[in-house]
């Protein structure tokens, strides 16, 4: 099976090793005469290329796109969009010292229990740069939700052990996610983050870090209960990001912790109960079910699996980057103990490029339900 | 599409209304010849059951399992294996001041929202029932584990905000999970969790909770990178359960606080390096990979999407039951503001019925992905 | 995997064994509102029922199909709609001299190389029964699309080397086909060929068929190229149907004696060109697409995999009932020569209940379509 | 759903337009260790590349394969194989006039109708280039399928209403295959079908062709009952192949006018009946079951949708290229007549390329089930 396709109507195909000839991915079921360019796709990938300050890595990386196929006159034709990024500036030779040894916290050995064998250089498919599939797929995802209205936003809500804010009064600014290196909703956070990342990165360690994401202008009823429910889809989207340990939605994991009565959300009767219809956004209400709102959104915008039309909110947690500057035990390929100093060009956090990571599976998940959710219902 | 079938070789698809004629499963993709009786769902089932204490309704279901298809003297035929429960002891009148509100935390308003219409007697398909159908397929994927020596246990890790121990050291007792009514490993933190859960049920109140999961003898290899990785599908699966907010794998949203160095799960060296081809098991390991252990467990069993070998563990958070006894605002068909007093049997807290419905769920991941893995290399 | 399967957005899983407790489906994706009753079921099953004329078995199925699950007040929930026919009236001891030697033709040896052991009696999953659930499904299929005016029409076109009519003008008759034993489309064409039938079955022999189908009003645009055109999906459903030996559409085999000037189907311009956007059906016509049609149809109703909204037309070969009467040599279970005498019911030809099975398997994938191609343009 | 990926667990994306940047495919879960190169993909399509003789057209196609990933040091990865062929020595200009009229026997119409627009140049996705991915992805499975001894040989059957012979005392000659233009297995029928496309060519005409393929060494038990039989799955993939008007399996639509008695293949008991369990080959015969061979072959190989070890053997007719020199009536996109002459470069009859592209088909399918049987049985 392979499990490199993903979504049903809406979906991607990703290929590509970090020391390969390249990376990119194949899209299938974007509808037809959705207004699409390489800049479209260019833009998102600028987003999780790593930058030169002390949390990200040197490489540096171009990875202009290229669309092979599927648009035509700057129309998406309804076939295969395949987007290609080359490898480049690959320094193979800093990974020769683990062609044998199996690292800490990586999928060296497990791809070699699995599959037999592996391309060690760089992680092979197992690296960051696999990603770069996934923020191309979700770069069409997003052009065709943002022609619905649809926006997607991450942000760091966590690194280093240092929260940001979570609610404007507490100083939580949507205008500052994109002014700081680490992506925080509160430069005061990022400002203290960043300060605790360069005691790590002087220490040769790394840091975890948490993103959140907010969905506005989401219609309600989009969701396939009961294998495929929304926020099923989205945890199993995160999930496969590389380095994330958990998902929670709304109230999350303090819901394990709250009693019914404070937990519930009271809907709020429409302003005017006679415009009980509402015929606007993809899809639109059925005929008879009133519009409704709520007083509190610890579902986080699902009930029932199916967005409720209020803000979606999710969390994702990332373990710290597993290639750390210290030496490190291990074994080799013959089962001996073994030392291991990890080189070449490593992140200390994935915090700021995850942020688009996040929003691209975010935006692959909902792009397919909003497709699913036109065959709900008989017309 | 639906979004009623679960899997890609070993397959389940649910129906079924809470009351309606039935509910049930078709499991299609079990392999032929595993040894299977009704016995074998019965024994789940019963699990799933709600109790006569105070945490669980009072429906007194009884739920035989039947198997229609797919069993043929005492074996597996390879064919699809259908399994019906009938719906019995319904009261659904209790339903009918339900009709026209929506109540909250529920799933009657985006049901309506999606499909126009919905059964509200129940909640329908977003009934508890509806999980009846998925142990009764877990049961089959556990008797496929179980002949392959994979052992799945779950238990509640929390309850009403009240924690069990994490460690023998601290208390936890493997052999108290099935003596207690919340299905905790401590007997200590059960009466205490109880306690509070008399209190809400006493208040008309409901309680949240956690529900933590641990395997043994799970072969390395499994997992499908890059979209089905094993906790990528353990984390669709968990938040398909209704009332499931968040999961979480090995350290989790702890991880995202901490840093590299003490993260990292460092590999231990085999007894007998010489002893480097594993043949046991299911799949055994390929040639020439060394057998490999770890000095802690923050991966919570799983590198880069793929087993390790160490014991799989994972929590899952879920919000309190939402059908309070308390009148709650809400709205009516019409968009109108209306009070609600939810009438008929609801559990307090999902604890304990929720631990057979996690493993159920686990168990129909693992039984896919060692059929998967059997594909992955070319002999 | 299973194979038992069939459709990506409308989905029906079947399962069942001869005589095991029951056959029977699960429709998921079924879209909700959609009114259906038990009888929209049974219409169909009675239709593929064994009659009790000299092609048949005289098995007296009752075949009383009981929806469990997906329809309340008469409409469809959207949620899976699970039908049961329970297996009645087995004769299971004819059976006995089958359980240790394989019967030329029938699917005996096969399911033991696959599977290591079978269910005997008759025929277990490989017997025609199995296509109840198929006709179930179908006929859930055939409510949607006759909802959208689609109708799907099948005969028997040849029978026991008996050709039926193919024009009018040659003496086809549409109201003729319900009226004859063999379904054919001409009462001369179905009296020489039951006399052919009568004298095969006096000598204990089988004859072949041909089954074809027609589909009227049929919207434009359906079918998803490259892999999964209408007609290749078509072809698909209809080899899945037992002994099916063949499938061609339009001109068929026929076009590959043809030369392009003569097979290509030319282009009738519109009355009134400047009516060119086709607003009714689904789907619409995209705006600025002209109303088209043909002058001859050696397409069948296909080009490039897409339907054209001409007559659908194909035709289903099938081989003789394997199960004839003569004695016949054979292998035993330890690969020993042995001779066979089949007995039980059987029929001479699937002709007249394999009209229906080919209706509902055109039926599944027309509506699998229909949903499908609502997905195709961005709006 | 896009309707551009094919197979189940050997798994194939296809992409690209006929004058876009270029076409290929992404292969997901081949298998690891299997050794491949791009030479193994170049040689099949050399074999699909237009010749210079009468047959084909003169775009002087050099389609020169890239891996792009999943392969390392010369063996598959498992991980998924990109490859990508540019487009080059486009004439788009010669498909100016194509812009505003619909081509007879095309998808031109079609696709505007699903689609609303569509790429003219070269028929876009609907081209012959298309093809490319197709039969470089089916060069993977056929290099998988090599490596267990199974071998797949297709030959025109049919050209121009010229057959070849069926039978080697006929002359059917499997070393002339490869030896003439249009690739027959007969040095007679291939000069005499010459000389009829030739005059057809001169009189601007078209000829249809039909293919045959055979399978040997195929091993008994491939294929999934119910809907994904082995035929059913076969003939799904040849119908989605350009011009493919009809399949048949083994006596096919000859099949339909026998009587069972002739057409049963009687069982051959092994020569020693002591040798009942196969232990070779993939998958070997399960304990207990016996060596099977026939008498005839008019199953063509398969039984129940389920290999039987005996050869394979089917046939796919193809109607005649559309696209005739000579003027045809037609409608233009304001949906008034017009009058069509078709220039640029174009086959007279796909026979020859047709030939791998049934194979790499053919190819697909049979790595898939090769997998699937796998998973058929418990161990």
């Amino acid at each position: 099976m392979g499990g490199n396709t993903f979504g049903t109507l809406f979906r991607v195909t990703t290929f590509g090793e970090s020391h390969g000839a390249g990376v990119g991915c194949v899209v299938d079921g974007c509808p037809a005469g959705l207004p699409l360019s390489a800049e479209d796709i260019n833009r998102e990938l600028i987003r999780r290329r790593p930058g030169s300050g002390s949390v990200s890595t040197t490489r540096s990386e171009t990875d202009k796109p290229e669309i092979l196929s599927g648009v035509y006159e700057g129309k998406t034709l309804g076939t295969p969009i395949a987007i290609l990024v080359r490898n480049e500036n690959q320094h193979s030779e800093d990974y020769n010292n683990l062609k044998d040894v199996y690292r800490p916290g990586h999928a060296d050995w497990t791809w070699e229990a699995k599959y037999g064998f592996r391309d060690h250089r760089g992680g092979g498919r197992s690296s960051a740069r696999e990603t770069i599939g996934r923020v191309a797929a979700g770069a069409v995802a997003r052009v065709f939700l943002a022609s619905r209205g649809i926006e997607i936003k991450a942000w760091t809500s966590s690194a280093a052990g240092v929260d940001a804010p979570v609610s404007e009064s507490a100083g939580f600014d949507w205008n500052e996610i994109e002014n700081n290196p680490l992506h925080m909703p509160s430069r005061a956070a990022s400002d203290s983050a960043m300060e605790k990342i360069e005691n790590l990165k002087a220490m040769k360690d790394t840091a975890g870090c948490s993103i959140s994401c907010a969905v506005r202008n989401l219609p309600p009823g989009l969701g396939e209960p009961v294998f495929d429910k929304l926020d099923a889809r989205l945890a199993g989207a995160m999930l496969s990001l590389m380095a994330a340990k958990a998902v929670e939605f709304g109230a999350g994991f303090a819901a394990a912790r709250a009693c019914g009565s404070e937990l519930n959300d009271i809907f709020i009767p429409p302003a005017d109960p006679a415009a009980v219809v509402n015929t606007t956004g993809e899809p639109p209400l059925p005929p008879g079910v009133p519009l409704a709102s709520f007083r509190t959104n610890n579902a986080g915008g699902i009930l029932g699996g199916i967005s409720t039309g209020a803000e979606l909110r999710f969390t994702v947690a990332f373990k710290p980057i597993s290639s750390i500057g210290k030496p490190q035990e291990t074994i080799n390929r013959r089962g001996e103990k073994a030392e291991l100093l990890v080189q070449g060009r490593h992140d200390v956090c994935v915090a700021p490029r995850a942020v688009p990571m996040v929003e691209a599976m975010c935006a692959l998940v909902l792009a397919d339900f909003i497709l699913l959710q036109r065959t709900a219902r008989i017309s």
